[in-house]
């Protein structure tokens, strides 16, 4: 096996290696890890093992577990902690972020959420000031997929924030302003996001709070070279028509962290997205975004010779594609006129097939998810405390790409995905995306091949979070992995392999991969 | 003045010179031309100097004017009814196929429209198989524009359909297979179409009529190529995030044409763009989408030296650009941003500020638009008779580029809109599209610069019809106009110069050029 530069095997510095089953919850992906639920109630510890977790610190309350802030959660020994060659300094600076970052989140009834209220007329569950978004009924008729017609709760937030990320060079190395960031829905509750993550509601300070930090970058990019802005989609399934703004901005020399912002290679942020629950997904998609000449050249830790010049050639456009990207474009299109998907704003109140309660609204059958309350007290923010609704999914997603060499150039599978809450209500996702033990009938295809495969083909194996301020304690296991023998270069009709690059050419525009595709298409960028 | 192949000064031989005013309805573009008004009442005749109109034909009733059958309207002398080159075997068959086309369209009260009815609950109206399209309502609430929050009706037609041309080499020369074909709406009844435009419930055959003619060759390309296939809106302010399959399919020498249909050499259709109401909407959105690689060469009749030289470079891509494609993306995104636009649906019942009449819904105050009745009988059609809604917009609008040498590329001036039925609120449009008379507050900018031109700086001008499957007599006068030294080089914030080349890499993609601005790229061909 090719070694790092540290000369340790990369796979077993990482803590991303395959998990076996056992009934560790971060190691069975599939059990329902509800706070309520037996191996929440345990108290799950991140384990900061070079200092004393203060019990002041980022808690959970109302039955739930207390959980300390996001230091990678492990019982590895400490040198496991983070992956090789990651910074002594950037580990220092991290743990005591944790340290210094204090936050309390507690459960409470819907209709005790203080600022939000249920409408009158419609039951929609609103903030007071009219801003922010609103949690509203949806009505789903559709001939796409195993159900043709459904009810579900909605986040409808129809105004653009802008997730920003500030770049700088060093000495010829990019290097990226992230930001440690606690969110009341994180499970970890430290993560790296990136330099501005703000709703317009946050930045023109509806909520009367500070302002926003280096926003005036993206805001007015002046003198900074604008390398990405795009508007990108998110969750299909939870948002309604929400998109976000996606950008990156090139500095100069002479803009200072603040003491929550670090200035970290991009190389080391690659590396960090193998960290389970570390790298927010506001981060992983606006690095999706960078064009992939921006990406320096393989940091000489490749994963195979063989993958891992198949991998670089299919990020730098080089030798053959399966499908020109005529051919890609026209079978995009044919496949958003395969079906027919309306989705339809209905009140929330007496939504069929949905119960509630002062607690939550939840399904009659309990799949998918709920909503719930919370109360937070946070400091490091605009505000420091405040109530809001929050999206509890049940139950752990696979997120994985098959990847496959084809002419000697990986190439990824990916799916042409109708999801009722898009834009135009189909992108490209990853080849698997799906929550197993909510689905209805048979399982999607290809979940067997990706969970099935043997370690040597899982290139990639991590959990990442779901955007905490909207989602409650939401991880789905992200995953690359390479396919067998079994799966033919001939794609059924919903899927098609595409290089790297045709999909980074395609982040240029917005609409065309979906979250959970871009968020995954970062993470490529970890492997080579 | 450079003279065309036959020898005719280009402009004297097209019927599109800059119009002095005239009391004349079709010199006069601004007067409101209403069924009912006098202009209308006294009966326009097309003029069909080759032969007697027969009565029977393409009529309008119900105190509306008769109108024959698409042949270009002017009194101009025989020999100037088409612009010179163009094929007489094109003119005699284009004049049979308006002969042999018998359609009579009669307007009828919404309440009595065979096959459609109000719902009971909203109002909305409906076709009974519950296909088609709907007539609802929409609320609109936007910090964009002179008017932050109205109430209109709006037509809400989610099923895809395909807009698709065939096209094939015939000695190295691309032809189109066009169609001559008429819509109830249309005020010259007969048009060029594209091959296939179809409805997924006309494909689908929900009317139960014969199955459309060519439609293979789009839904199984097969051994074709596919050169265009994408998702394109339509008009915005009418249409409820309405999108259409915009396809163009390379086929061989053997697809022979229906009597319906006729191969046009593409650079013949790009001329034919200059006369009045001829090329419809459909056609005119298809190929703008065609890569600019695909046009020949320059036909040998540039406009000036200068112009030409300048577009034949704006379209090639050759020269520089004001703002490269990263700039101009990301001023699109920023754009997007500025304003916020929220479109909800709401019943059709009860619209405020809009009265019910049996013979149309109309704004109290008589502006913008009305939604009428009809009832058709044609010929040539898989359903030879049918009654439907159409929108009678009021007033003619003005669809103007402004075009401008910058470092002897031609630019044209590029303005980021937003229209409330957009599928993301906002596309890019042309400089000036407007209905002056219908105008609340001052006219917006650059419309003075298009109207007040003088005649030697009008590069296109010319009357052309929208979607007459939708809209009742719906022309607009669409113009290209060379900017003068008034209008600089620097743009105001929302607004940007972009080369024709710039534009046709946005086409690839859908929802960046609304149907207005694609309907007048075409037209932009029609000038080198």
């Amino acid at each position: 096996m090719p070694t790092t530069p540290g000369g340790t095997p990369l796979r077993a510095a990482t803590i991303s290696l395959p998990r076996p089953p056992t009934h560790d919850s971060r190691q069975a992906p599939f059990i329902r890890s509800h706070p309520d639920s037996p191996s929440r109630t345990r108290g799950i510890r991140n384990g900061t093992p070079q200092r004393e977790r203060k019990p002041a610190e980022c808690s959970h309350r109302n039955g739930a577990a207390m959980v300390t802030a996001g230091v990678p959660r492990t019982r590895a020994r400490p040198e496991e902690l983070w992956p090789a060659g990651v910074d002594d300094g950037f580990a220092a600076w991290f743990t005591d972020r944790a340290a210094a970052t204090s936050c309390q989140v507690t459960r409470v009834p819907l209709d005790r959420l203080r600022g939000w209220s249920f409408d009158p007329a419609t039951g929609d569950l609103k903030h007071d000031s009219g801003r922010f978004f609103v949690i509203e009924g949806l009505h789903i008729r559709s001939t796409y997929g195993a159900v043709d017609e459904w009810y579900q709760p909605v986040i409808n937030q129809p105004e653009i924030g802008i997730l920003g990320m500030l770049v700088k060079m060093v000495d010829g190395v990019p290097h990226c302003l992230i930001q440690a960031k606690a969110e009341p829905g994180n499970s970890r509750m430290l993560q790296l996001s990136p330099t501005v993550q703000a709703t317009r509601s946050n930045y023109t300070r509806v909520h009367r709070g500070a302002r926003t930090r280096y926003l005036e970058y993206f805001v007015n990019p002046g003198t900074g070279r604008v390398l990405v802005d795009v508007l990108q989609s998110e969750q299909g399934s939870w948002f309604l028509r929400k998109r976000n703004r996606n950008m990156v901005v090139l500095v100069g020399d002479d803009v200072p962290a603040s003491d929550q912002h670090r200035w970290v290679a991009l190389h080391e942020l690659r590396r960090l997205l193998r960290v389970d629950g570390l790298v927010n997904m506001d981060a992983r998609t606006v690095l999706s975004c960078l064009p992939p000449t921006f990406f320096p050249g393989s940091r000489g830790e490749p994963l195979d010779e063989d993958v891992a010049g198949a991998l670089i050639r299919s990020v730098r456009g080089w030798g053959p594609v399966r499908h020109d990207d005529r051919s890609v474009l026209s079978w995009f299109t044919r496949s958003k006129c395969r079906h027919e998907l309306t989705a339809e704003r209905v009140p929330l109140r007496g939504l069929p097939g949905w119960r509630y309660r002062p607690q939550e609204i939840v399904r009659e059958d309990g799949r998918h998810f709920s909503v719930v309350g919370v109360d937070v007290r946070m400091d490091n923010r605009e505000v420091t405390r405040w109530n809001q609704p929050l999206l509890y999914p049940h139950g752990r997603g696979v997120v994985a790409f098959l990847v496959k060499r084809i002419d000697d150039v990986a190439h990824l599978l990916v799916q042409a995905r109708f999801q009722a809450g898009l834009i135009d209500a189909m992108e490209m996702g990853p080849t698997v995306q799906c929550v197993p033990q909510s689905q209805p009938g048979p399982l999607p295809p290809f979940v067997d091949q990706v969970l099935t495969a043997p370690p040597q083909r899982v290139l990639f194996d991590a959990l990442l979070a779901e955007e905490g301020g909207r989602f409650y304690h939401t991880e789905n296991r992200y995953m690359v992995v390479e396919a067998g023998d079994d799966v033919p270069s001939e794609e059924p009709e919903g899927f098609r392999w595409v290089t790297v690059h045709q999909l980074s050419m395609l982040l240029r525009h917005g609409y065309y991969l979906n979250v959970e595709a871009r968020s995954l298409l970062a993470c490529i960028h970890a492997l080579w």
